[in-house]
Formats: structure tokens, C-alpha cells, sequence
């Protein structure tokens, strides 16, 4: 049987062994109040509500999927129930203002309830996932009267929220995009165009829906620097209208390889009233408070996947009799069969996948923390700083945990071999549903140049020096004899980035297509960094409590000796790529691919 | 629109350019006609078919599936008559006996038709694809009255054949099968028995089927060494109950992942007649010819499944308009988007698709040929020779090529962003249908194991080294500066495996686990050094063309450097995690990951 079991005791170890976020979250005065015991309570309450309310959905909400059935979406059944309950335990309130009814609690816990919603149910966590970055939103741009109407609502999670972005002539490029919002002599606008790939922009679980839609007023210049922000209700929440329907229409879902319990919408705007959210022509600045909050989330997702498909590919692994084990041990001699898991290539699958599936954690409990510090620090420059850290990372958590959650589904998969290609399995689910996160809210791809451009190259390296500081400050740390192969190989990997990045700089300046060209090698090898830094911590801290819990502590340094002896190695293919390039730069052998490709 | 062209020039350059194939077939006294006219006229009509009768039924049957009505398959509409019009073409004909009614054409032929009949429809040709495996099978181990009876149907694809191995307990592991036979006073056996996950275990297509069951007769040793080999006609041909039904019944079928339009059939066998094939207890020993030919195939769809999604891919990213290219072209300079073609990281995507399934092309046919060799050279030592280079590289092409079929695929998903996850857009169906090659005909895991324990460290690398002379000798005949860098890395590459292989033998003896451990990272490590091989041979022979097709031959030698810069570096990730696994084995800390798995 497919299950899903909170692993509460590695998030522990993150949270408190690794980094001690009652401690840390403490020392800002919000959060004076959030000790081990609260973290530790909700963590559990959480694992609870994944496990027990939403994983049962999971498989027969795929089987059904979301339907458009007079002109309503109809969400799988349980779907709803499910989200009443979420709301009544507060959950969508957890991270946010108190002024509006939130619960001011650390984006910490949010992560790790994410975590875990995604492990159990990708498609229902679809609709309360916007729901953050929606709140952040309103909470930062829009004035007093949208936020009095709109955020106590978002925050009890009363109604739902959607980012209309996509048009389809405008994916990754938000510049190309048509919808029009005109003017009204009341201050609001009226929107008309149409949205595609809309998640739950239609569902029967709320009231209401709050659109939150990117459109050009009349005067706006051309591409991304002509796009307003507006939000749009289904439902008119006040004023003559109030309780009448808005001009916004579902009129299709998509048929997709995955997360089938969430609907696809295509939205139809036909001058629908909508009003300005932040300033004209900065609409992307707003909404890319919530893309970023949405890339954590989706990284996050990504962990979430890999957990489960872990968990059930080591069961399957322990439980699955087949064919003798090349070292038997003497009570199995007589046996006509062993458990998979004692075939060295199987544990050489389940162990990669927890390696990658422990070392995300940590990524995204760190970077959780850098989310609460950059809000909650008392200090401005300390908030700065742990906003720049965060803003490096965000596309490497993104990027790196969906690739590294489609992989670990699919390794999960091909553990159960011919039964994990059959449905009623469960994994083959997980692994059409991670499929997406690789590629929405800006595929692996824009978030590989994303880092290297944006967050590497325009500060000279200034935000990756101090992140590759504290690397090196951990190495200096290390000093035990185990780990003494792994300090060298990382601190060789810090001075290779360190030299890499320059030169990839300067050769951008001869071929501005070569930093693109290799960006994406650029944020696995940052990422397998960030990564093996991780695992160094994390292996001197189960160390040095390696005596209250031997076989967890053990463990756990056994799978970091595992990451540097067989996952790591990847940084040598990659350093060896972008070496090449610019070997081939440098001898003026540099090769853009167009014409090659013109080739049949 | 999703589409199909049969590749026909590259398969003209493999063909003809690199291996000369009409040269070598026509040593062989059997091919004393196949000239490079005939190659072509078979190759086209092979690409007809393909993409005019196969092609357009492949998303609708992905749609409808197979489905069992009333104890009965029914195959998607369109299947049938096309399986009709295949026969009637000859095409099941074409590389068997002529004694049995086949057109005595090489395997080489045979090749390139499986590639294209996969590269259209994967469902579909599961069902023709056992034709050839269960026809070598019967064609060696059978008596002349099985032969006579069978193999004009098969050969004429009057009769469509299955393999019938599997059972719920035993997979990979075949030796745990229970099915039994008992044997009757006339020479034929009543066979009873569970087997799942039969390809076309019933359909609608053929009034026949010859199922070929393992089962175990009454005096059987356990294990592997007790199985035996068994026909067992859905109908009985002759005899008293000709016409009359067997006890043979399809009592489910799976819902899977994929492939949808082939029935994945539950078989129940109730006392059912079949009739030995083969020595008692020699069944795998017979099941393996048509294994060995099956892997070659599943290896050769992998190669047919990345063709169809590296040329979507293409086509869509020439098409779709998004974001400003870095290097525009002046005539594109006032243009709102370019094609995401001319974004760097979209060309890289493709040409890593590229150089994949090129490379492959190469390795499928030049195995093919070492096929035909294996068979058909008039000299002894010679067909010994190619026989056991053959059996080197059939768990290669299995694994590596399903790999990158799945990986080819999923990167052609990628370049349709959210597009690729819609059904309609045709290429999630490729991904998913692909993914089952990875697991059947033995799991890719199993192949990495075949290959290292049995085809390399058995004969202490003789057969491994003879294919590394190879590679040895085409790096001394490459002379061209261009491929310089190429060559030393090719021949660093090949001394590396010369000095790791008896390294890894000798670690095995202190550790047997070892071996096992690392085999994946060998398959794959071998897999580069023969398509890096192959590609070197690419290069050096298109440029000896060069003139007279520059585009061409141009792009050849270019998507050549591309796997050497981009591709090939995965080889310094394997030797590392090798070099270091055998490190920790001297060290006395090689590590087996069981306990570490058991701990949570």
C-alpha cells in the first residue's frame, strides 16, 4: 500500500540539531514566543492533517480529475472538505499578519507544512498555495481599502486566490502579453483578454475567487515595462454589485500528463472590473513577490514528492523478494530469495534519493529561516543580507529540488520495476505530477540564468562570495579525520567557483551567449555547493550527538559520506563542461548551436 | 501539430557513409543482392509505413487503450488493419528463413525498421515486436513438427506470439516461477499457471497466438536451473482439436503509465496443452535468444522515441516566440520575440537530444551489422568474434539507449514548457510510453550487472579490450587538428577503463558487493567510450564528405564537438565515484548501505 509517514524526526534534526530555529527565530521579537515545544506542535498537526486528510484524496482525485461541467469546475470529491477543514485549523493563516486575522507565525512553518501537504497531495495543495503569495501581494502593494476587503478573507482562507499571468503567446515572456485593462471614471478598470494555464481559476470549494491578473492600460509602453497589476473578484465583495457575478469566465480545462485534481483554466476576462494593485506599469515588480514566494514553494514541492517517493520505494524495497543477494547473510542461506533492498544497485537508487531528499530539506529549512530573518531581523542591514542570501538561492531551491523530486520519483519508480509502471501503484502518479514543477512558475531553465546573470554575475559575485564564505568557514570548522576527503573536495569546489565566475564574466563579454549557454551547469555545480556545504554541517552536528541516538546520528553521517562519495562527483562533469567552454573561448572555437540546429 | 519524418538521411549516413553496410552484407554469400538500392528502397518504405500507417494512430489509442470486453481484448481502432497491411508488406518476413517462407534480409534491415515502427507507435509495435524473438527461439531449440507448424505463421505474421515469463513473485527473478507442467502420454504437457504482464496476451488482431510459457516440469531442480520451455497455441493448429480454443484466458489487463494501446494481459492457464521447446530445464537458456533479440529491440525504441521528441522539439522551438534572443540577427532587431530556438539554453536541450540520438543511431546499427556478422560471415572465428562483441554491447544499448530515451523525451517536454504537459501537444504520451523500456526485458539495473559481472570481469576484459583496440585504432587514424582535444580525452577515457576494470575485479574479491555497487556508473562509463567512439568515427568521415554536402556534413562534425564538450564530461563524474568507491575499498572503508537504509 502506497503511505505517506511525516518524517518528523528529520525535520527535527534540521530545525533543532542543525539549526536551531526555536533559538534563532526567538531572537527576533515577533517570534519571542515560538519555542521548541510550538514548532514541534505544529509540525506534528501538520504531518497529521497531510497523512490522515489529504493523502487519502490523492489517488482518486487523479483517477477523476477536475471537470468543467456547465460552464462550473467541479473539484474531486473530498477536495473541498478537505480545504473547510485546512481553513478551520488555521492553517492558511499561519504565516500572516496579525492586523488581518493571520497568525504571525515563522515562514519556517509554512515551509515545512508545504513540505508536507505537497508529499501527500500535489494537486489539492495547488489552490492554498497561491494563497501566500497573493496575501504578500495585496499586503505590500495595494492601498488600505483592497487590503481591508481582500486580506482577511485570503488570510482565513474564506476565498482562493489565482495568478492570471499566461497568455498563450506569453509564457516565460510576460512582455508579449495583450490583456487590456481600460479605465473607469471610478477608479476601477475594466479587463477584457484571455488567461491560459490558470490554476483553480475556477472551483467549487470557495465563495469567492480572487483573481490576480496582469494587463496593459492604455498608454503602457511596450513589454515588460507597459504591465499593470489588478485584482479582479469573481464575486463582487461590495459596493452596487456586491454578491453579483464578475465578467470572468472558465471556458476551458486542459487534458495534463499530471496533477489532474487541479483545474487548468482557460479564463475569459470580458470587461471585467478590476482595480490597480501598486503603481501603473509596476505590475511586475508586484507580482514577482509572489513568483518568488511561488519558486520557494514549488522547490519545496519538489522535496515533498521525493520524500514520498522515497519512503515507498524502501518499504517496496524491504518487502520485494527476488533473487539472492551477493552478500547473504547466514540466517537468509537457505532462503530461495532476498529483499531487493540487499541488491546493491537498489541501494545505490534509495540512498541517492535520500541523500538529495535529506540535503533539500536542509536547503529549504535554511532558506526559510533566511525568509523569517529578511522580514523579522531587528537589524535593517542584517534584513538586507539575508534578502540578497535568499534572493541567490531562490532560483537554485527551485530549479535544483523540482529536478531533484522528478528524478527521485523516477528512480523511486524504477525500484518497483513493472509494478511501478502500473496505476494503482501510486508512484507512476507522483512522477506525472512532479513533471510540472520543473517547468512553472519559470522553467529550470530561466531560473539557470536567472542565478547566473541576475543574482552571479550583475553584483560581480558579491552575494555567491558570501555564501561560498560561509562554506569555506565551515570547512575551516571541520576537523574531524572522517570528513577530511570531503573538506578537501569542497574547498576545491569553493576555489573553482571562485575562479569560474570571472571568467565566465569576461568571456560574456566576447560572447554574450556563452554565460546562457552554460548556465545551466552553473546552477547544479552552485547548487551540489550549497548542497555538500549542508551535509558537512549536518555531518559535524550528528557527531557530536552521535551518542544520544547512534543508529539515527550514524545514519546520518553514513549518508553524507554517501553524497560526497557518489553524488558529488557530478561537480566534476559540470566544472569540466564549463571548462571546455572556455577553453573553446578562449582559442576562439566558441560555437553558438542555431546554425547546427538548422541542419537536418 | 506533432509529426514524424523518417530520419532518412542520417540513417543514409550510418548506413552508407560510416559503415559502408552494402560493402560488408555482401561478403556474406545470403546478401550476396543487398546493394545499396535495396538498403534505400526498404529503408523508405519502412519510413511510409511508419509515419503514414502508424504515426497518426498513436494518440488515439493512448486515448481509448486496450480494453478486455467480455472475457476479450479489443485493440484500439486502427491497429488491426494496420497490423494487416504490415503483413501483407512482408515486414514480419524480412530477416527470417527463407525455408519458412522469410525474405532472408540482414537484421541491419530489421533495425531500422523497429526504429521507425517505435519511433510512431511504441503500443503498436509491441505487438509485431515479439514476432522475431519468438521465431529465433523456436527456429534454434524447436523439433521439425513444432517448426513446421509454427514458424510459417509466424514468419508470415499470420500468428502473433507472446512471451509468457513473468508471474506476481517472480520478475527479474525467474528462477522463483511456479507455473508447472505436467507431462501427458502423447508428448504434450498441461501447463497451469499464473503469468502477468504478457504483451498482447490476447487481441483481436491475429485469429492465433503462440505463447511461449516458462514452467516447471514435475522432476524440476529449483531455480533457474528447472525451468523449461514450453508452446502453447491460443488455438490449436492441428491435430484432434484443431480450431478448438485452448485453456489459455486473459484475465486482466493492468491500467498503466503508458502504453495504453498494447494490452498488458493477466494469463491464466488452467491445464493448458503446450509442447516442449528445447532440452527439460533449458528454458532459459532458449527464453534468452529471444531475450537477447527482445533487449536489442527495447534498446533500439529507446533510440525511436528520442528521434519523435528531438524533432518536435525543434519544430516547436523554431516556431514559438519568446523573449529577446541574447545575439540577435539585424533583421530580427525590431521584432517583439524570437523563436526560442535562438535562446542558449533551449540549444542545448536540442543538441544534447542530438548528439544522443545520432550517437545512437550509430551504436544500433553498428551492433546490427555485428548481428548479421554473428550469423551470416562465412568464416567460424569471425561469426564467434562478432557474436561476443554483440553480447558486450546488448546491456549497453539496452540501458543507455532507454535512458536517454526517457531523458530525451523529458527534455523535449521541456522546450514546450506548460505546452509539453498538455495531452494534446503529443510528447507527454512519448514520455510516459518511453519509461517502461527502462524496466522490461531486464531493468536497466539488471543490464549495468549483466555487463560487468558477465561480459566484462568473466573473461577478465578480453572482450571488453577487443573493443577498446577498436576505439584505440580509430583515435591513431584520427589525425585532424579539429578533433586533437577529442582523441586525447577518448584515449584518456579507454586507459582509464584498461586500469579500472581488473581494479574493480580485484575490490571484488574483499568485497563482493562492490562490483554490484558501481556497475551502473561501468555501463555508463562503457556506454560514452563506444558512442564517443562512434561519434569520432562520425566526424572523420564527414569530413572527408564535407564537399559534397557542407550543411551536412558541417553539422555532423559540429554536433560531434558538441558531445565532446557538453556530453562526454559525465565520464569524469563515473571515474571519480569509481576511482573513490575503490579508494574506500583500500582504505577498509567500503561501506554496504543496508543498515544505514534501515534507519529512519
Amino acid at each position: 500500500m502506497f503511505q505517506y509517514q511525516p518524517p518528523l524526526k528529520d525535520i527535527n534534526f534540521v530545525l533543532a540539531d542543525m539549526f536551531r530555529a526555536a533559538d534563532v527565530l526567538q531572537q527576533y521579537p515577533e517570534f519571542a514566543d515560538v519555542d521548541h515545544a510550538l514548532i514541534q506542535q505544529v509540525v506534528e498537526e501538520a504531518g497529521r492533517f497531510a497523512s490522515q486528510v489529504l493523502f487519502p484524496l490523492n489517488a482518486t482525485a487523479d483517477a477523476k480529475g477536475a471537470t468543467l461541467e456547465n460552464g462550473r469546475v467541479v473539484t474531486p470529491q473530498g477536495f473541498a472538505q478537505a480545504y473547510h477543514q485546512f481553513c478551520e485549523a488555521g492553517w492558511p493563516a499561519l504565516a500572516c499578519d496579525p492586523d488581518y486575522g493571520g497568525q504571525g507565525l515563522p515562514h519556517t512553518l509554512n515551509s515545512v507544512l508545504y513540505e508536507m501537504l505537497n508529499a501527500t497531495n500535489l494537486a489539492w495543495t495547488m489552490f492554498p498555495g497561491l494563497l501566500h503569495g497573493a496575501y504578500s501581494c495585496i499586503h505590500r502593494y495595494a492601498n488600505d481599502n483592497i487590503k481591508n476587503t481582500y486580506l482577511p478573507k485570503i488570510v482565513s482562507g474564506e476565498w482562493l486566490a489565482t495568478m492570471c499571468l499566461t497568455e498563450p503567446h506569453a509564457g516565460s515572456d510576460l512582455g508579449l502579453l495583450r490583456t487590456k485593462a481600460l479605465p473607469n471614471d471610478d477608479g476601477s478598470y475594466q479587463i477584457t483578454g484571455t488567461k491560459i494555464f490558470i490554476s483553480g481559476g475556477d472551483q467549487d470549494i470557495t465563495d469567492n475567487i480572487v483573481h490576480l491578473v496582469l494587463a496593459r492600460l492604455p498608454d503602457a509602453p511596450a513589454g515588460s515595462k507597459g504591465i499593470s497589476l489588478f485584482v479582479v473578484p469573481k464575486i463582487f465583495p461590495d459596493g452596487d454589485r456586491a454578491g453579483q457575478h464578475n465578467a470572468v469566465t472558465c471556458t476551458g480545462l486542459e487534458h495534463k500528463m499530471g496533477i489532474h485534481g487541479s483545474p487548468t483554466c482557460t479564463m475569459q476576462f470580458d470587461d471585467a472590473t478590476g482595480w490597480l494593485v501598486g503603481e501603473p506599469h509596476r505590475g511586475l515588480t508586484a507580482m514577482f513577490v509572489m513568483m518568488n514566494s511561488a519558486r520557494l514553494q514549488v522547490g519545496i514541492g519538489g522535496l515533498g514528492i521525493a520524500e514520498t517517493a522515497y519512503q515507498n520505494a524502501l518499504v517496496y524495497a524491504n518487502e520485494r523478494l527476488q533473487s539472492r543477494a551477493v552478500m547473504r547473510p547466514e540466517h537468509r542461506k537457505t532462503e530461495p530469495a532476498d529483499p531487493i533492498v540487499m541488491h546493491p544497485p537498489v541501494q545505490r537508487l534509495l540512498m541517492t534519493q535520500r541523500a538529495w531528499v535529506e540535503g533539500s530539506r536542509m536547503l529549504a529549512y535554511y532558506s526559510a529561516l533566511l525568509l523569517d530573518g529578511a522580514e523579522h531581523h531587528p537589524d535593517t542591514a542584517q534584513r538586507k543580507a539575508f534578502d540578497e542570501q535568499l534572493a541567490l538561492l531562490t532560483p537554485i531551491i527551485k530549479a535544483l529540488m523540482t529536478d531533484q523530486g522528478f528524478a527521485g520519483a523516477s528512480q523511486a519508480l524504477q525500484i518497483y520495476g513493472g509494478h511501478g509502471y502500473v496505476c494503482e501503484t501510486g508512484i507512476e502518479q507522483y512522477m506525472r505530477d512532479v513533471r510540472i514543477t520543473m517547468i512553472y512558475e519559470g522553467t529550470n531553465e530561466i531560473q539557470a540564468i536567472d542565478l547566473l546573470m541576475r543574482k552571479i554575475l550583475a553584483d560581480n559575485g558579491k552575494r555567491l562570495g558570501m555564501l561560498l564564505d560561509d562554506v569555506e568557514q565551515t570547512v575551516a570548522e571541520t576537523t574531524h579525520e572522517s570528513l577530511a576527503s570531503a573538506t578537501t573536495t569542497l574547498l576545491a569546489l569553493t576555489h573553482d567557483i571562485r575562479t569560474l565566475m570571472p571568467e565566465i564574466g569576461q568571456a560574456g563579454l566576447d560572447y554574450p551567449d556563452l554565460p546562457h549557454q552554460i548556465a545551466p551547469e552553473v546552477l547544479r555545480l552552485v547548487g551540489h555547493c550549497v548542497i555538500a556545504w549542508l551535509w558537512l554541517k549536518a555531518a559535524n552536528v550528528a557527531r557530536t550527538l552521535q551518542d544520544k541516538d547512534p543508529d539515527f546520528y550514524l545514519a546520518k553521517q553514513a549518508t553524507a559520506q554517501y553524497y560526497f562519495t557518489f553524488v558529488l562527483p557530478e561537480s566534476q562533469q559540470l566544472i569540466t563542461v564549463i571548462k571546455q567552454c572556455l577553453a573553446n573561448a578562449k582559442a576562439g572555437k566558441h560555437q553558438n548551436y542555431q546554425t547546427v540546429l538548422s541542419v537536418q
